[in-house]
C-alpha cells in the first residue's frame, strides 16, 4: 500500500511560518504517512486582516490544485482563520480541515470550555465567527489577543512569555479548562505551554493533521451530494492559470 | 455640493448581468446621486460555487480600490453571496453593503418571515450562512432554488415564469410574508413579481443602493475602531498590481 | 407626482420631545418628502416603564388612523421601545418602522458590534428584548443606562456630557464599534457625539425616516399575507372613537 | 388567616368568554382560595389581532388597579397572547402570570415537546413569540390554527370536534407529547380532550391559577429590583382615571 | 377522596440533608396532601460531582419503584442536579419534577433574570446545562459557588452568612432580580434570605412540591406518547432486584 | 515505548454487540495501538430507554476503574447515547470520547449537514439532546428511527436493508450530505452503506477510537481544572466495591 500523503498549506508566503507549521505537523504524523508542508505561490506575507485573508485564498487554492495532481489524500489549511475552506472542499478529492476547526473540536473533548489565545486584537472577531460556524460557540468562552503580529512570533524572543501570560490570564478570566492556540505560528510551543499551565493546550496544526489522518483512515471524504460538489467549469477572466479548474 | 457617488460592483465578469444590475440600481437612485455599476477586471464568468465566490473577491477588491481613487462615497456588492464583504469594509472609506444583507434586512421590516428564491440548489447553504451572519435566521423561513443558473436568467425566456412558480411554492411551503430575490440577475423582475404575487418582493440591488444612500446621508461610515480598521500594509507576492494596497 | 408623506409619531405627549424628534427627522428628509412629526392625542408624559409604554399605544394608534386619513405613505414610531409596532403594521397601509429597529439594523452595517446608550436603567431589559426580536442580539454587545430620565435630556444642561461619558465607557466595556442612541430625545446630539467619539453614532429617528423613505421608494409595504393583515372589525367598548377600525 | 384572593382577568369584554374562563379557574382552586374572574371595563369584544391585543391592555390594567384596591394576592391574565404582562407586573403588588406562559411551562414538565392548538392562523406568530420569550421554543414543536374565531368556540357546536381534529393532526405532524390549548375559550374542554387524545392537554387558565396559587403560597412576588419596579408617577393625558397611578 | 401522596427523594444518603429537605417540602404542602421525604437505599453520601450524580441514580430509581408500589401520585427529585430525571419519568406513573427545574421555572415568573447560588464551584457547569435544558438560559444570568460542600451547609454555623454574602454579590454582578438556591440543603433558609435580600429567593424543594401538587390537581401526568413511555422490559445483569422493571 | 492501550466499553451486556463493536474498533487501530473491547460486569441487556441508560452507567464506570488499574491510555464509550460521559471523564486519567460525540464531530468535517439513523423511535430525543450538547445541532438535520431494536440488528437478516432504506429516505428528507450511524451495533455496515449510498457514512466506534488515538498522540487529556477534576472521595452506601474511588 502506498503511504498516505497529507498536504498542509500555509496561507501566507513566509518561510519561517512554514517551518513552524512543519515542526508541529511532522511531530504527530505516524509511520506510513507523508506530511508535505507547502507555501502557496502567491499571497500576503502574513494574514492580519480580512483583506489579507481574502487575498490568501487564490494561492491556497492553487496549492490544492497542485496537491490533486500529486495525489494528495487530504489537506490541512494551516492558518487560524481557515481561509477558503468551503472552496477548498469543493476543489479537493479528499478531506480538507482547517486548523481553527480542528483545534476547537479537539478542545471540546477535553473540558467544558476553552479560551483562544490569538495574535492581534483585530483577528478576534474572525475567531468568534469560526467558533459559531463550527458549533463551538458554546465551548468557546473567550478570544484573547496577545498583541504580537504573526510574523513576530518567530523573531521576538519575548513572544513565548507574552503568550504564556495571555494564556494564564485567559484561563482566569474565562474560567476555562483548556487553551486553543490561535495562530499556526504558535505550533512549536504547545508542549511547553501545556507543561507550564497544567491544562491541555491545543495546537491546531497537530489537531488538523491527525483529523485528516483519521478521516482518510476511515475512507471518508467530503460529500459531493450538495453544496460541496465540484464547481461547474467556466471561464475565469484575468486570473492566473493555476486557478483554471481541471476539466 | 457635489453629487453622491455610489459604486455598485458586479462580482462576475458578465456584461449582461451588469446590465441587469444597473436597471435595478438606477431605478431607485434619487436626483443628486450618481450610481456607477462596474464589472471587475478579473474573476469568474458567474458565481455558482464557493470556489467561484472566492475567485471573485480579488477583482471585487480591485474595483473598490478604483472606487476609492475616484471618490466613491459608498459601495454595493451586487452578488447574493456577498463575497468579500469584510475585506471590502476594511478597504473602503465609505460604507459597503451586500445585496443579500440589504435584502434580508429590508424584508424583515415587512413581515414576520420571508423566503429566499435563488438560482442553483448548491447556493442554498451560503444563503443560510448569510441569514445567520446578519441575524436574519429568525426571519428566513426557507431558501428555495429555482434550478436556473445565474447567466441563464437573462437568456432563458421561461426563466421569469419558473422564478414566479418558485416564489408561489415558497410562500405556500414556508407560510411566509415576503420574497427575497436570491440573485442580482433577478433584479429586473421585482415589480412584476410583486404585482403577480401580492406580497412584497425584495430586490437586493435596489435595497442595497438605498441603504448606502441612507448611510451616506447620515454621514455614517464603517467603524475603524476594531476589526474593520484599514489592513496593515505589507508585501503581496505573486498577485497582480490592483491588489497592492495604496500606501 | 405628489410628494411622499412620512408621519413620525412621538409616543409621549411632551412638546419638547416632539421638537427634538423633528430636528433629527427633518435633517435627513430629501427634497420631495414631507416629514410630519406628531404628538398623540393621549398618553403618558414620557415613556419610562412598560406601564407607560402600554398606555402610549392607544394614542399612537390614533395617530396612525389620522395619518391614514391624511394619505401618509409610511410611519415612524419615534420611541426607543418601539411601542405598538405590530398593531401599527396591521393598521397602516404603508410601512411602519420603529426607531430602535432602524437604529439597530443600521448599526449592524457599520461594525461587528454596537452598544446601546439609553436613559434609565429600568429600560435596559426592553432594549435587549428588541435586539432579540429584530435578530440584532448578535450585534448588540451591551445596553447602558446614562441615568437621565427622557424629559431631562432636554432640560439638564449636563445631559449631553453625561451621555458622552456613557458612550465612551460603553465602547470600552463592550469592545464595540458603534453607538446606538437609546432615546428619541438624544436625536439632536448624534453629529456632535460622532465627532467626539470617532465612531459611528446612530440616531434611530434619522435611521427610521430614511428606512421608510427607502421602503416607499421601492413601493414595498407591510405584507398582508399572514399576521399583519388588517384586523377583523369588531366593537371596542369604552374606548375613544378613533380606535374603531373603519369598516 | 384570610383566604387567598386570585383575580383572573379576561382580556376581552365577552361575558361568554368570561364564563368559560371561570369554569376552568374555579375547577382547580383549592379550599381557602377565592378566584375572582373579571371582565375589564373597556376593550375589544375579542382578541384576534395585535391591534385588539394592544387595545385590551388599558382595560386589563384598570382591572389590576381595581384588584390592588380589593387586596388581590395575585393575578392571571386570561388571554393566550398574555397582553400587558410586563406592565401588569410593574403595577401589581403580587405575582402576575399569563395563561400562555403558565401553559407552556406546565407542558414542558410532561414531555419533550408540545404542540399549541390555537384559533385563527393570524395568531400563530404571537404564540411563537411568546414561546421564545418564555424560553419554551425548544419545547414548542408547532403552533396550529383550528380556524375558529375565539367567540365562535362558544357558539359553534362543531367547534370541539374541530379542535380535537386539529390536536390529532398536530400530534402527528409535530411528533409531540402534549397539547397546549391556545385560547382561554377552550378551557372547558381540557378534560374531554385529554380523555380522547390519551396525551396531556394543558389548559392555561387552570395552569396559571395554580401557578399563582403556588407563588403566593411560597410568599414570592415579582421582584422590584430592576425593570419591574413600580412605574414612576406622571401625568397621563386623555386617558381615563383608573390608569393614573396612585401616588 | 384519598389524600394526594407526593414522594420527595433525596438523592444522597445523608439523614441531615433529608431533614432539611423535609422542612421545606412540608412547609408548603396543603391540607389533604401527604409529602413523604425518602432517602434512597444506596448511593453517595453527597452529590458533589458527575460521578456522584451518576451513582445516585440507581438508588433514586429504586425509591421511585417503591413509590409506585405505595401509590404515590407524583415525585420530586430533591437534588439540584436533577439526577435521573428522564429515567424517572419513564418509570413513574405520575409526574416527576426536579428541584432545579422547578426553581428555575418559578424564578422566571418573578423577574427578567435570576442568579443561582450553589455549593462547590465544580457543580456550576451542571447548573448551566440544566438551565439550557429547561429553556431557562435566557433567564439565568449567573451561577455562583459559595464554596461550601453540601453536607457542611448543615454543620457549619457560618454557612448561612456565606450564602447570604454570595447572594448579595450575585445580584450585584448579574444585575438580576431573584435568587435560585442551588442545593436542597439550603431549603431552610429561603424565608430568611428573602427577608434579608429584599428580592425573591426561590427554594427548589418548595417549588417542586407545589409544581407536582399542581400537576396532580390538573390530572396531568408525563406523556407516554414518545420517549417517556415505560421502558421495554429486559434482563439487568448484576444489579439489585428493585431495578428490574415489573413485567 | 509501550503500545498505546485504548479501552472501548460496550454499555450493555450483550456479547454479540461487543463483537460488532470490536469489528469496527479494530478495523481502524494503527500498529502499535491495542484496542481492548470490554463488556461491563453489570447493566442492561441493551440500551433502549433513559432507564436503561441510567442503569448502564455503574457498570460502565466499573469498566473505567478496571481500565485505570490496567494502564489504559484512553476510553471509548461505545453506546450512541454516550452514557456517563461526564462521570467517566472525572474518573479516567486519559481522554474519554463517546461514539455519538465522535461521529457527529466527524460528520461535521464532511458536509453542511448530516442525518442520524438510529434504532427505536424513543431514542431520537436523546440523539437531539447530544447534538445540542456537542454544538452539532446546526449540522444535525434529522434523527430517523429505522424501527429495529439494538439487539435485533445482529439477528434480523433484513436489518441491513432496512437501515439502508432509512438512510436513503433520511438523505432525501433532510437534504443532508452524510449519514451518522446511531447505534454501535451498526458498526459493521459502514463501508457497505457508504458504497451503496455514495455519501460518507460515519461509524461512531471507528471515529471515537481514532479520536482517542489522536488525543493520546498529542498527549492531551481531560482538563482537571474545573468540573472534570477527580471526584472528592466519600462513602457510597449499598453499591458494589468497584465504584468506591481509590483514595
Amino acid at each position: 500500500m502506498s503511504p498516505m500523503l497529507i498536504t498542509v498549506i500555509n496561507a501566507n508566503t513566509s518561510d519561517e511560518m512554514t517551518q513552524a507549521i512543519a515542526s508541529g505537523a511532522t511531530a504527530v504524523a505516524p509511520p506510513g504517512t507523508e506530511v508535505r508542508v507547502v507555501c502557496p505561490p502567491m499571497g500576503p506575507a502574513s494574514v492580519e486582516s480580512s483583506y489579507d485573508e481574502a487575498l490568501s485564498v487564490p494561492g491556497l487554492l492553487a496549492s490544492i490544485a497542485s496537491g490533486e495532481r500529486e495525489g494528495s489524500d487530504g489537506y490541512v489549511i494551516a492558518c487560524f482563520s481557515d481561509p477558503g475552506l468551503d472552496a477548498a472542499r469543493e476543489l479537493a478529492g479528499g478531506p480538507v480541515v482547517g486548523i481553527a476547526e480542528a483545534a476547537m473540536h479537539t478542545a471540546s473533548f477535553l473540558g467544558r470550555g476553552f479560551s483562544v489565545v490569538t495574535t492581534l486584537a483585530r483577528t478576534c472577531g474572525r475567531a468568534w465567527d469560526l467558533a459559531e460556524r463550527y458549533g463551538m460557540r458554546r465551548f468557546c468562552r473567550g478570544v484573547h489577543a496577545c498583541g504580537i503580529p504573526p510574523l513576530a512570533l518567530d523573531t521576538d524572543p519575548a513572544a513565548v512569555q507574552t503568550v504564556l501570560d495571555s494564556c494564564r490570564s485567559a484561563l482566569e478570566t474565562d474560567g476555562s479548562d483548556a487553551i486553543v492556540l490561535g495562530c499556526a505560528g504558535m505550533s512549536e510551543w504547545s508542549d511547553k505551554l501545556t507543561a507550564e499551565l497544567g491544562v491541555p493546550v491545543v495546537d491546531g496544526v497537530r489537531a488538523a493533521v491527525l483529523t485528516v489522518q483519521s478521516l482518510v483512515t476511515m475512507q471518508l471524504r467530503t460529500s459531493a451530494r450538495t453544496d460541496y460538489a465540484a464547481p461547474p467549469p467556466k471561464p475565469y477572466t484575468g486570473l492566473l492559470r493555476p486557478f483554471t479548474l481541471p476539466s
